[in-house]
């Protein structure tokens, strides 16, 4: 750290694996020549931030700051930043850094380097850990800062810094954002019910695909979502064989994929984006008879971000969220568990969130 | 059938579930305007062949005359064809007939058609069975007829017809096939065998994965692979990974994907070619992470099949085949249940088919 001046911050931490969050002051480096200082607007609360902060994945370090969907307002700028000014409206997703010369990073799918630099919880290049954005501030390397549009509101857009695209990457990459398209969606959640908008939004007919009638007004009626279907209802999954260019399936619970691949039309594309702890059983026949392919993405590459954030500036995309304020984190935490959030927490930062008394 | 002309024919035919192939005559119907008639000469045994003629996948309609891997030449042509006379050296593969009007047909991926029509054991446009090339000799339309290269001894070319494409075919479709790639190969048999030619060909470094060292010398020394895994070994896994573009897996046993998801770069894709009958356990965050897919693919299209066997005529391209005579061919069965065979048996069909007596 020797050289690296540095400012106080202070956030919310998780120092065990109970994973109870509460009051942290730490420090972040000075802005450096290419660095971005921003002050904290909004933080969506994303499940990877539950799991983090609880150690479900046993590699996380204590004390962990979570945050990876943050907005927020530029503060301060380095000598050699050329894309943002003091006022300017940004966000971090869920990378803060990457190794910038692999394959990856030069196809600009920073997402996929190897040296990727998560936002919260890793160890950056300067071996400090990463703090992520429950905190009253960020800095960041301006190469992965996003540009949010004005006209977007600044709470609904916070998730779309990783549930946005994590579900656009994958329709953009593989082709599945041509107008006219017919998209699944499995799973109407924090990713679900995005996926629907930017499907929408491209002009793709989307369908809802859903274990039971519970969500059918909502996905229809409220989302605008042009279809519903039960997975459980088999008749009604029979009508819909093979119509489907591609479903974005969001599902992280065990789930069953064959009635998935039925879906598909020859050439289909099934998305995973959920992300099952345990392996699936994938029928390989019907793979084969329709060159069907099963594909896995995670979250997406910064020019990526952009590109998704601005296309949500055009359509008015947001996040459907509900605004929570800083001490009532560990109840959301506490409800997200139990997948009970419509659609998502974002927590209001500036206005809530207070220094170690 | 009325107003169809037709020929007498003879060849050989599985009659029930015991699958065992005895002498059988039947008719092909007259040579239409825009069919093709040739003299079989000589028709390798695919896997399928067994598993249709023993009534394994529960579809087969006995009388079965198998085989879809036929070369012979042309003894009369329709009055409409264009693309072929009587002497030319000409093959048929798995399908014999399509719809020609849906995307799959539009798009050259005829093998993907609902109404594709199998060279054997299917029901045809007429309402009668296909008859394969166990047989004295073939009538097909014009458009699913493959012309062979002069220089290649047409033994060792009819498996190139099915095992050929099979291979070749995703290698194309997902861009497997540039110089300098680097491309696994699972199961050294008679698809496995010709997919390192065809890689080698093409110029990508090809390793063979294998679960024993067995095959280690007949890869490397004898078909040319420029490396051989042996996928139980721990050590040569670990140092193999994420170094691979793609795999070609053309193992039909129930075996483990993570160990070759692990092999594969990020973007890579593991292309199925073989038909595990029961699911196989498919990890989701291997797919996730380093965005991986897997795919299926079935035999080709007919202008792929006629490229394929073209570039296997530009490198002498050909199948390592047991030439037998009709009358061994339920030997051949037994020993290919085995998997006794290096690595395709293909039959002296013009030297050895008797007609019944």
């Amino acid at each position: 750290m020797g050289k690296i001046l540095e400012k106080e911050a202070f956030g919310l931490a998780a120092k065990d694996e109970s994973g109870i969050l509460s009051p942290f002051s730490f420090s972040r480096r000075e802005t450096g020549d290419k660095d971005v200082r921003f002050k904290v607007l909004f933080c969506g609360i994303c499940h990877t931030d539950l799991s983090m902060a609880k150690n479900e994945w046993g590699f996380t370090t204590y004390p962990l700051v979570p945050g990876h969907e943050i907005v927020g307002v530029v503060t301060e700028v380095g000598a050699k930043v050329t894309k943002f000014n003091a006022g300017d409206k940004v966000g971090v997703g869920y990378m803060a850094g990457s190794c910038r010369s692999c394959d990856s990073c030069s196809d600009g799918e920073e997402n996929y380097c190897p040296k990727m630099v998560l936002t919260s919880g890793a160890k950056d290049f300067d071996d400090t850990m990463t703090h992520g954005g429950y905190s009253d501030h960020m800095v960041c390397a301006e190469d992965f800062i996003i540009r949010i549009p004005d006209n977007l509101p600044l709470d609904g857009a916070a998730p779309l810094l990783c549930a946005g695209v994590t579900v656009y990457s994958p329709m953009k990459y593989h082709g599945l954002d041509k107008p006219g398209m017919h998209i699944g969606v499995v799973g109407l959640g924090g990713l679900g019910h995005v996926a629907v908008k930017f499907a929408k939004a491209i002009g793709t007919k989307v369908t809802v695909i859903s274990t039971s009638e519970r969500k059918r007004d909502e996905a229809v009626n409220r989302l605008g979502a042009d279809a519903f279907l039960v997975s459980r209802d088999p008749k009604q999954m029979e009508d819909a064989m093979e119509t489907m260019d591609g479903i974005i399936d969001t599902v992280s619970a065990t789930h069953p994929l064959l009635p998935l691949l039925g879906l598909l039309k020859n050439k289909g594309k099934l998305v995973m984006v959920g992300a099952p702890a345990e392996p699936l059983e994938l029928p390989v026949m019907p793979l084969i008879f329709g060159r069907k392919m099963v594909v896995g993405s995670m979250v997406g590459g910064i020019k990526e971000t952009q590109e998704m954030v601005d296309l949500a500036g055009k359509h008015n995309i947001t996040a459907d969220i509900e605004l929570i304020s800083a001490d009532y984190v560990n109840t959301a935490m506490e409800r997200l568990a139990k997948a009970d959030v419509k659609y998502r927490f974002v927590i209001d930062v500036a206005n809530t969130m207070k220094p170690t008394p």
